[in-house]
């Protein structure tokens, strides 16, 4: 059976990120390692590493993405959780047989990795993503 | 400067205990290592330890608990998330000089460790625990 390997992010929806990296740089002493944005998600991230684990600031890059009706209906906070899964694939189909509702029925790709939601109305209320670090082809 | 250590946990709301339990242990195959009543937050509290870090699923003990008006409000989901840092008492002292609003101004004590929360209005919408691990006096 896939297994749960580590807490890989915590996803925290920001209006406004310079106002949100204030807190956790200059208040925490945190330090940003990199911006992205990721498109498929119609979002920017901003990926700050904690130890085995990161904080990622997610701000909406168009009016229809997920992240901004999650700001209007429910302002800044914490979005998803992300567990870092041994075998995406395996633990979807593992999922689908004990009846929990996926948002994706199949893993998105990113670059470097595999991603899918879970849906909170399964999960007791948190939006889950689980995610598969891809090994280096070359 | 007290420096942040790790995710020590992500602190879930939830309002039927053993219900939430289902998902992260039948579904993702997680363990729960224990239960315990924190009675300074009114609440109870299941561990499941993830690598290094832990999720908590938090069921208020009381109808005037800040969960209990947490669910109340927003219904079950991520409620905290707590960073561990090596010396709270130094976070908690820079943290006011950088006028970062506590609900915590001094550490609580709970058995094995010092915690305080700083208020979502300061952190972008987050509530967050600081945590110290307490050495074994023995």
């Amino acid at each position: 059976m896939a297994r749960v390997l580590k807490i890989n992010h915590v996803g925290i929806a920001v209006a406004d990120t310079a106002n949100a990296r204030s807190f956790w740089e200059s208040a925490l002493g945190l330090t940003v390692d990199h911006v992205e944005d990721v498109l498929a998600q119609k979002s920017q991230v901003t990926f700050i590493p904690v130890s085995e684990s990161e904080i990622e600031l997610v701000t909406p890059l168009a009016a229809e993405s997920s992240v901004a009706k999650f700001l209007a209906d429910r302002g800044p906070g914490m979005h998803h959780l992300c567990l870092q899964v041994d075998d995406i694939a395996g633990m979807l189909d593992d999922l689908k047989k004990k009846n929990i509702r996926l948002i994706n029925e199949t893993p998105l790709q990113e670059p470097g990795r595999l991603m899918a939601f879970v849906h909170p109305k399964s999960t007791g209320g948190v939006l889950v993503e689980l995610y598969q670090v891809l090994q280096d082809s070359h």
